[in-house]
């Protein structure tokens, strides 16, 4: 889909609303609805005529390159430039994002105009991929997967956390990933037993539980995975809390499908570790879209509602974490269709002993 | 000093504004106030009474290690947790940053209380740095123009940009940084023409301009670094060009110091490029503080005022821009003093030919 048709949905959107325009301040929201990779930018999309893009002059030539079907303007003072183009009405703003501040300037340039909260209306638009993100979500996925399957062939013990995080980020980058999705969580031994870890210098040794948690980004697109491994025989702990995770995987991901309301599919996972005697170890959130953001709606868990949809992208992420002992993460990226989801990170979820 | 002492001096800034506390909920400023290094965090700071800390699950064991001497709640509600420590009075809020739905639900959590900005009252604190936060920058500046230096002796020439700023970012982690501090702009021929260009497949030919601007990031503190330099023997125009913006940075950095109006320093730089006949092709801003973030306060332009103080970090950062044909960029990361800056980024500004 172009970044006009998404414009032109959006534009559906804000007329069902009965709002006059939308200000989307929300860099990534910005950049879905016109292509611009820069880091200062702003639309302003009213329902009736045409979206203005803003942005300051470093990125005149850019804009001009990546946004030529749109009007742009060059200026320091968004908020300032959107105004100027508002006429009495009712606005939305992304009030979710938008601070304080900028809300009070707005308000204060348009004392005609009344401003009311967007909602999410942008994010809810981007929960559904088109062919062109999904493309870009499965290549980020497919570069992610090779990259850990050449790092695993070793050699791994008596390297660090800190190498073999490295590593696999140079992997990613040598496969074509633009750049690595977010900050490479590498863990070993005791460390797998923090669900968040950054990459230290502990040296990895035989008998270690390995988990990492990476992706690489492509055209703006993120790969999320994790996969947890032993480094030479596992233990009889080992296997027991890997297969409770790994059931727990798939039965969340079983839930995962079109019409089905998205805290199914975490009760169904909760339930699988229960069952197995390991709830209380699985301490973080099951899930979360992914896309532009790493984290972006919808998120998975038992406090969130709404139905699923073909072509949302979607981490399955369960855990456990035991402190001072270890854990196990396994998480995919999946595309939810009409019957099982498809994994787009096709690494093998089978227990690996390496070395 | 102490993250401790740095909270002390917050408490007696509130109570200069007549707050009864501030809800810290800017990231990087929980991290400045506690030294917390998670993506998900907030801090309560009363006036009277002791400050609390606020996470979610994920980083109970990091709290734990990183704050031993702070209280600290673990919750996904960071507001709700915030509100309950909450008495009667008049609190502050960060709202260039806090979002309107967030000063929404904190409102309408806290019926009896009254909520104001407290402006940005840490970024002013952030902005004068102490000795282990000069250290940490120190040691930025100095991985960054080591790696330089390694990556200048070659080869340069036959090489895509996109390789040589891996080159550069490798060379970072191999001399010790623990991240790369920004996405690194490197660009080459006429693509040096635009301020802030992503490194592509154009390969590296005799006669180019090649610009880098980079920076290695220490516990958290950011170097900010640009050299641009020749391949070959440099032109008349390549040599114009370079010596009025290395005299322009000269100029900005001269009266860059204690007790000086930042805006004098901007005033300088644009008056040496005017006197050039080259202050239409500067169309970025000429500087900013750097730190935990690479923007952060006190930023460096004519409309900007203040006078500055010693253990302020700046970058100075004039350029010629000419689309299609080129441009030069010279930024260093400095600390003010009562007399010239001492510049961090010690990479030399002599027009280097290479190769």
């Amino acid at each position: 889909m172009s970044t006009a048709a998404r414009r032109t949905r959006l534009v559906h959107e804000l007329a069902d609303r009965d709002l006059a325009g939308l200000f989307v301040t929300t860099l990534v929201n910005v950049r879905y609805l016109t292509g611009f990779t820069g880091s200062n930018g702003a639309l302003f999309v009213p329902t009736h005529g045409d979206a203005v893009f803003l942005t300051d002059g470093r990125y005149r030539d850019q804009a001009a390159d990546e946004l030529p079907d749109l009007e742009h303007v060059i200026t320091r003072d968004l908020l300032g430039g959107m105004a100027e183009r508002t006429a009495e009405g009712t606005y939305g703003i992304e009030s979710h994002t938008l601070s304080v501040d900028a809300h009070a300037r707005l308000a204060e340039l348009l004392p005609t105009t009344t401003l009311r909260s967007g909602g999410r209306v942008v994010e809810s638009l981007r929960e559904v991929k088109d062919d062109v993100e999904v493309e870009a979500l499965r290549s980020a996925c497919d570069i992610s997967t090779r990259a850990l399957e050449q790092v695993l062939a070793g050699p791994l013990v008596g390297r660090t956390e800190r190498q073999v995080a490295r590593d696999l980020e140079n992997a990613m980058l040598d496969l074509g990933a633009e750049a690595i999705g977010f900050d490479t969580i590498l863990a070993s031994g005791p460390h797998t037993a923090i669900p968040h870890h950054s990459p230290t210098d502990r040296v990895l040794a035989t008998g270690d539980l390995l988990k990492a948690d990476f992706g690489a980004r492509v055209d703006g697109y993120h790969a999320d995975c994790t996969r947890t491994v032993v480094l030479g025989r596992a233990d009889d702990w080992q296997r027991e809390v890997y297969a409770a995770v790994r059931e727990s995987q798939a039965a969340g991901l079983e839930l995962l499908r079109d019409g089905v309301d998205v805290s199914a599919s975490d009760a169904a996972a909760r339930g699988s570790l229960e069952a197995a005697g390991w709830l209380h170890a699985f301490t973080t959130g099951l899930g979360h879209g992914v896309g532009l953001e790493i984290h972006e709606d919808p998120f998975v868990s038992g406090s969130h509602t709404g139905k699923l949809t073909s072509r949302t992208v979607l981490t399955m992420e369960p855990g456990i974490y035991v402190p001072g002992r270890g854990g196990v993460r396994i998480e995919d990226t999946v595309l939810v269709t009409a019957g099982a989801p498809e994994v787009l990170t096709t690494m093998t979820k089978d227990l690996l002993e390496i070395g």
